[in-house]
């Protein structure tokens, strides 16, 4: 199935998955706007910071691969808010400290001025730090056993540490203006953006009843995650190039301003995007033994692979 | 007892206690060189930077805090060390975010430039980022059961947070020019610096034995944990105007400059240092009933309040 064809298929499972991604969508802010602190309680510019950061705002891409994935082990409501929650904070806090002067200094994201333009970067850095620990605490804080509240944390910690998305960052930033392989690309993303999407799919199933993750179906979900991972990264450099800056809601062309690597500036825009749809067949074929609960996996993997911002 | 007596006092008690805390520092200063990621592993200038931060220096109250109170529960070296270094690295990233420039804009920690001075804006802000990250992931990685690993990540996360240390800090910059009352002065204490000392002595209560920590030794470390945590700020807040730069490892009479609201600009420098010996001896008191087990935590007191640097 090309893109096109995925996206103007309005067949009653698609309406579905739209109706889906929807609820989904409302019942995360719903539960981030109750989880994160309340504006008016001290420190108020610190606490309006963190919510401006997070709500009302992205794709909720990693959200919505927790509760998708969270559908394979029957995973509780509850549960899976607040791995969803854990997972977007980490994700909000990066962009906010991603943003700064000191990296990449940019002014507008999800439409809306940065957070450091909005408030001051004094702020912006604490409330990016505060919403780190607020990911651990919001899951240190649910009602599952202790052995999947450890195995949560465990997860959150290393796609977020040195060996995930910091690191990535980290080789990002030693990147600019070198013409790396695709291999050191790759490896830069599946760091940077990878390790978090991966996180999101095995957090939501790890939410879920232990008895339904299987060694079998954790690795086929650890694939999976893997390859949307790396899907929806090819997915946002050719974005970036074929976007306009009001579409995206963040600047745009800005990773050849920049001077950064990306897949279309080494393999050309045709070749990452056949790049991106087979990634997105090997998701699909991690997940085909599944059975339904993978359903929602199935159709964010072409979600991922065929939005337009 | 005075400070000075406390000083000057080389009975074999003192002499011991010299030598655990010389051992007990060794034994981080190993535990951390092991755990923190080499520095010829990929990113190696992001892991020369968070070695930096945290290597070769410090008084490492907070460590020493979390190896005295294990003694209370017989606490495993491994887990202690964990502990230790999860509680320290959030320390140190966060005195890496606090020097940066669009904060206290610092040139000097621990008798050495700071990471942003040393490296770069931006590495000094990753390198805080992945610190906060690896404090979760040494946790996580441990060998204690579930339950005892997951109180010990909602300790951290909770003192972490804005209801805790980044709280606290936001509050700080709030109160800049301003005249606090000594109620709000303690507020913001209790948050920005007292919640991690406190969460430095339950982590090491509860990387012990379950059944040493009763609900109420629990509680008289809890007690000892704020006591100390007040006390270290107020000789804080002592040493910066009583003590030099070369001395502190730091800029000294740096509060005044800033106009930062401290318990000597409030209660003078004489009522400061009578209020950080009642501190000393509600901490004292807190543990009274310990026994044997809390004779480091005893004198971990006394060397807070007593401290010259």
């Amino acid at each position: 199935m090309s893109c096109t064809a995925a996206v103007i298929d309005l067949s009653l499972a698609a309406v579905a998955f739209e109706q889906w991604m929807q609820d989904a969508g409302n019942r995360f802010e719903d539960a981030a706007d109750r989880v994160l602190p309340q504006p008016d309680v001290v420190p108020q510019r610190l606490h309006g910071a963190m919510r401006y950061a997070v709500l009302d705002g992205g794709k909720r891409v990693r959200p919505l691969l927790v509760y998708a994935a969270g559908e394979v082990t029957h995973a509780d409501g509850d549960a899976l808010d607040r791995a969803a929650l854990a997972v977007e904070f980490v994700h909000a806090y990066s962009l906010v400290h991603d943003d700064m002067p000191c990296m990449d200094d940019d002014v507008l994201r999800r439409g809306k001025p940065t957070v450091h333009v909005e408030y001051d970067e004094a702020t912006a850095m604490l409330a990016g730090d505060a919403l780190q620990a607020e990911a651990f605490k919001v899951i240190a804080d649910g009602v599952l056993p202790a052995p999947q509240t450890a195995a949560l944390m465990r997860e959150l910690a290393h796609a977020s540490s040195t060996s995930g998305m910091c690191g990535g960052q980290a080789i990002d930033l030693d990147a600019v203006g070198t013409t790396p392989t695709i291999a050191e690309l790759e490896r830069m993303h599946r760091m940077k953006t990878g390790a978090l999407l991966k996180a999101a799919v095995l957090m939501g199933a790890l939410s879920g009843r232990v008895s339904a993750l299987t060694e079998c179906t954790r690795e086929a979900l650890a694939q999976y995650g893997e390859a949307i991972g790396l899907a929806f990264q090819v997915v946002d450099d050719l974005l970036d190039v074929e976007s306009s800056t009001a579409e995206l809601g963040k600047t745009a062309g800005k990773d050849a301003r920049q001077s950064k690597p990306t897949y279309v500036s080494l393999l050309g825009a045709q070749a990452a995007r056949a790049h991106s749809l087979r990634l997105r067949a090997q998701a699909l074929q991690a997940v085909a033994d599944l059975g339904d609960g993978a359903l929602r996996l199935r159709e964010l993997a072409d979600f991922i692979v065929c939005r337009k911002r």
